[in-house]
């Protein structure tokens, strides 16, 4: 099932000379559906940001708490509002390979211009696996391998992206695995984006990374954009550093989400098992906002610090 | 869950303008999955015969046999490819106001420019039902209500549409229940389309009917538009009648799909229940395309007769 | 998909046997949910007046407006937990071949005893694609095909039940079109239960009925039991005549679901596209009660008139 | 949504007292649905075999190769066939609390014993965020949380069992971190079951595991009974090591079911992204069934060697 007809076709070489690309946060109404109408303002600064790609339902955007659905209708709708001035990428990746094929071919159709393809966490499989994964979901286009092996708990080793190397659909690898890793694909011609926001300058600047997946783009994507393209600059690297630990301090996007809150850009909601940061940390963010600028976050209200009971957790969504 | 960003929005107003609204065929893979290559190829002959609308996954589109999420991705993906140049009408309807609020959501998020409301078929209610199903989920966007009491089992009366009338989504009706109804509601200054192609004229010249929703223009669509912008021609309506005939002699789209399959332009799959015309009547098709002339059909090749076991015949979908 | 070792493993002739089926209402929680504890005491009801069998999610239980999940999720609860004691018979039809299939193979695998097969409603089909439909479905176990022109916009003839009764899991056909119609196929042996509480006493007992898939045993499974099982009995029936009368004033379950909350048996909870009746039919409705006794009607509580307001109605569900 | 109802309703204390139980694999057909059949077979195996409680739809299930209908439908099918022979516990965990919330009620309504819990894997939380998603899926009745940092990602530390065991629904935990981690919780009186094969002897016999949740009893139940009831045994330990060792050499459940089609109790089917074991690896196996006694194993086919082109992988399913 495949269409040559989608708007705004982009070929596996556009994919590859993207630098900066947020993983966009997916915000929700207070009974825990989707909120496109800040969802819409959120991309709005993304592209203002300078923010050329976007993962749609990632790990950030919480695609593992979509209903596949859900996670297909974002990307159509994402590509129909936005997909003229960003590129879409879709996250239709899964430890399930049949998910992940039928999503794909689905994500393609509604016309996202590349796909986003984990590994498959938890269920776990063997190298031989691997690639025959891999093969049955790159047949569809533009293909962003990525590799975070603190999450799905296997390494996608070296040996594996170089056997994908030869799909011309292959357009590169989102690497956490650290700098190292990164040069070592790098210098073999293997385009690789920075999964880690606090490398992805010297990933950037020394180790040949093309630019970076980011997570802290969606809060200052400005700065992140000129960390990306302003050449190499340890003073504002080290500036940013402080936000970026804040931000990870409990897995991605408990900060985040945390964070847009607190900036008045998205409604206090969280679908569990997310659960917002406690009070001194959301205290310790509005004096890191302060001492970076309130000019380089999105949004324009003063940011504050919310209570407890300003937060509304779904259960049931 | 809405947003006001969506490519090529469009107003009530420039729905109930639409003349020619073709209820577009889906034609499938031998598997039964979308074959999106030759629906492509379907829409690029609307677009050239002059189709102003399409019904996406309609009663002939046999939105019934698809899934959810195949159906709006149908939606998201006809948008995208050719959202610019027609409008999408998503048959979001259902028996399930449920189903019907949370697709139609959904429809308009990946851009549709209008809904088609079916009143709720086989589970069927009562008057003060009715209402309270439209009011739910015409809050969403323009919307077609779409009255066939052959297929619902229940007549939406003149007094049902006559309340929906106040709301401003409503862009018309398509109608089925004769041109006697259709002069009631366009006497009122409510739109209508006719839904009963061998009606349609005589709906359009002296009814008052705005144009047509049509199965028949997936053949022919030239002469459709013909027949909805060129002035009363009793002779050309006359001309398409045993077409007309032909096409309906077993429920939509039996006759419409075997027609599609014998003139070359998808491959001659059905997903069960639907089952090829029989012999005879393909043969008949053959000899209505040499009268009516192989030039006002859709597709190039030659029309053929085709045989029992060329047809695949998928109840596994 | 099969299996040989469900429990309670029921013949084909087993469910040729029952003559009284009820078609049992799903009741709901305040948020649209299934409320079980409810259903269960419903059984219960069932089973202490005598009903040998239900409908799990037929028309009257709402199965249009559940989701598969749930709809295979409450034929699975109902085996386990009454499953020795009355035959579940699982409403797996849709109009819809694919879904019709998945689903029957589900039912069965999770125990059902048999299944109910509906021609496809607003799709409709030709005579062909009638039976490759019903031969499609079953394949798998016995079956019940049900015939209700009326919600279906095409009655199944004659001529198709006569082709379908070769098939050895054709259990009988639950008929809608009168005694004339159950007369046909009693005469040839093919087993049939009046679809019309109206007409089931004489279907019974004039027109070779096996007996009644009901919708007023909900109300008064001890009642219908007699007239099912103890002999002709006029008198009985024109007594019951004005409680089915009242029933189906509006389309089924609307009276069912209004009734059932007056008697304090189920909350006041309706799932959209269904409306209660209105407030004159409510008083009426303890009048009938009062009338034909309490003591024959389910639950215990005082029949009451329930205002506008007691009622919730669920849109998104 | 809860019932009273079901069937062989089980304490807390009932699953406390199990002390062999089986993760049990799910065979395929050659199109990728379930093979019922070869699953009733294995599940008499395992009855036979003395397994007193099997996982359904685990991770040695596949679990996350089903879709949730698929999976609830298999709770349900195991509920209504062997309920009454051996406790159902089904794997109703995801990283999506409303997944998990979902699932683990359609599931107690069809009957399961009880529930598998995972924390949310890939996606992980803040302990905050565990604690929330584990009281909302804990909710509905016995609860085994499963702890295996080597597929999630993320540990749960001690802390948060200590936290949840005051819940009266915890039955315990399937613990992978190893023999002292176990000696913690059984100190303190929580009831726990080791998750590693090649540890369990020790972990029932030293560290006061109360059994084990197996999947090399899927193989040889008798042994793993034996190991579990007759005493302390290291000779039959080591005896049975080299199979365990053999089982993970690649991530489980892809030994198990290369090993289950070579003993011929199951097609040899894999849906992706599981790939056989290689062919000197099936060999091996082969070798060690001879040196343990084939007559323990499961199944009375001769054990042979299936070459690359036995295997059928499905990638759609």
């Amino acid at each position: 099932m495949r269409s040559f007809e989608v708007k705004h076709r982009t070929t596996v070489d556009d994919i590859r000379a993207l630098r900066l690309i947020t993983a966009i946060k997916t915000p929700y109404l207070p009974d825990g559906r989707f909120d496109l109408e800040a969802y819409d303002r959120l991309m709005h600064m993304q592209i203002a940001g300078g923010a050329e790609g976007v993962i749609v339902g990632g790990t950030t955007g919480e695609g593992h708490l979509m209903s596949w659905d859900e996670h297909i209708m974002l990307i159509g709708h994402t590509v129909n509002c936005f997909g003229s001035k960003i590129k879409v990428i879709g996250n239709t990746g899964s430890n399930s390979t049949g998910e992940a094929v039928h999503a794909t071919e689905q994500g393609f159709a509604v016309g996202m211009h590349a796909a986003l393809h984990i590994n498959p966490y938890y269920g776990k499989t063997s190298i031989q696996g691997l690639i025959a994964h891999f093969d049955a979901v790159m047949l569809m286009g533009p293909t962003v391998v990525y590799n975070v092996p603190s999450r799905t708990g296997q390494d996608i080793p070296p040996p594996v992206i170089n056997a994908l190397a030869i799909n011309p659909n292959l357009a590169g690898v989102k690497e956490c695995m650290g700098n190292e890793r990164i040069k070592g694909y790098t210098d073999k011609g293997v385009v690789t984006w920075s999964g880690n926001d606090d490398e992805c300058h010297d990933a950037r600047w020394m180790y040949g990374a093309t630019g970076v997946i980011s997570v802290t783009s969606n809060l200052i994507p400005g700065l992140m954009h000129s960390l990306m393209f302003e050449g190499e600059n340890a003073v504002l690297r080290d500036k940013v550093m402080p936000l970026m630990k804040w931000l990870f301090v409990e897995p991605n996007p408990i900060g985040l989400n945390t964070a847009l809150a607190q900036l008045g850009v998205i409604r206090p909601v969280f679908r569990l098992p997310y659960y917002p940061l406690p009070h001194e940390m959301r205290i310790e963010f509005v004096r890191i906002v302060k001492e970076l600028g309130r000019e380089n976050f999105v949004g324009q209200r003063e940011v504050e610090v919310l209570n407890d009971d300003d937060f509304i957790i779904v259960g049931r969504y």
